[in-house]
């Protein structure tokens, strides 16, 4: 059985925690955040501290950090011969290249503390300084999810950024949509079965070809009229995406 | 028994054809197009004519067309009595003030030719110019869909604005993801379960509530890595969206 100590105690952290309960080989033995409030939830049922002097000697040292506090805090972290493993999308694995063993496990999902998170569909990326570690990682993400991947920084970074088109703009669609709806009076749930199906469809065929709507047939009419409801920044939107739909399907014409 | 004539061949009136071919109660008996060679493919199964003089009397007239040619073909259709009625999310009741009886019956889904449809969970959004042919809309709309809406023009105005971009917009970004994903030759299904859980989520919490990423996070060390990364017309989205997200939950922080 891999020990593991987990630092931080945010939406992942959390989710991770609740992930490898029910782990037989690999299991978190301590929770490590500077806030002592937030390790409350975390106590009842495991080791904490807020001192980095009290870490406990373990197999894996999970940075479940922001991206913009990864690099300064690894710093601070003694090398005990542990693997050290960040879960950032958009942070290169070298960022901790004090470490003699060091690796990546990236969950590409959107964590809400509101929402449970089933972890078994979840993609993996995993990457790793050295054949061995790389094998402990990929062994740790299939103890919770059946898709893991092995994919490079490069890579990684890439997929990061493809993420937040796909969700977090997506998900700013849908607050728009839903804000739209309200001043009009209409239940934005009218929306949720063509939302579920936009999403939908792309599992079974490329969201190119999935393209329809008033910007693929150029029907201005619709276009003006539209531009004509919307608020100033809702309109800069509209005008934009509508642009780029029509760069990219132009010549289908 | 009602006698329906559809009018179109477009995806659509194409899904509207398969839906009705079940319904006791409500019968298309004749497609129109001006097109012959569109008109193939129901051929074999009823009743087809791309003159309009030879269109059967009929107790509805179901106007699929493109919303830019539906005011201009409407004038085109000698007033039989039938009750006539389009489908547009966009196009107001009122194009069609020549007819004694009019209405709407608006699906509001995205229709492709390439995927099959299922209408049960589709909603349908009607209105008419009497309570009467209200209630036979309503009807003829719950023949196949269970979820069907009493809706204004200016209300369907408003919902069909929030589908292009809870819905086209929202595919120009999965498109945009796939791009990304292919310039770097990581798989586009990677990001498939990231796409269903981000559309998933609105069904439960509010998509203002669901917003993750870099931009709220207001994670300037990300957004700019980020948009060193992207082409000049994907940076020009990257930022507005940030941007975006940005003012929606400015004084959240």
């Amino acid at each position: 059985m891999k020990r593991i100590v987990l630092f931080g105690t945010g939406n992942l952290a959390t989710h991770l925690f609740e992930a490898y309960k029910d782990s037989l080989n690999f299991k978190i033995v301590q929770v490590f955040n500077h806030d002592l409030k937030s390790l409350k939830k975390f106590k009842s049922e495991i080791a904490t501290t807020t001192n980095l002097s009290e870490i406990i000697q373990a197999d894996i040292y999970l940075l479940a950090l922001k991206d913009d506090v990864l690099e300064d805090f690894s710093k601070k972290i003694t090398d005990s011969g542990a693997l050290v493993v960040h879960t950032s999308g958009a942070v290169r694995m070298n960022v901790l290249q004090n470490f003699g063993r060091s690796g990546v496990f990236y969950p590409l999902q959107t964590f809400s503390k509101s929402k449970e998170v089933e972890f078994t569909t979840i993609p993996i990326c995993v990457e790793a300084n050295s054949a061995s570690d790389k094998e402990v990682i990929f062994k740790m993400a299939s103890e919770i999810s059946t898709k893991v991947f092995e994919i490079s920084s490069e890579q990684r970074k890439s997929l990061h950024v493809a993420a937040v088109f796909v969700s977090n703009f997506v998900n700013l669609l849908y607050t728009e949509g839903e804000i739209i709806c309200k001043q009009n009076n209409v239940p934005f749930k009218i929306l949720h079965p063509l939302i579920q199906e936009t999403a939908g469809k792309i599992l079974n065929i490329s969201p190119r070809e999935a393209q329809t709507g008033p910007a693929k047939r150029k029907d201005q009419q619709v276009i003006t009229a539209h531009l004509g409801m919307l608020s100033e920044e809702q309109k800069e939107i509209y005008s934009l995406l509508t642009k780029s739909i029509q760069n990219l399907h132009g010549e289908e014409l």
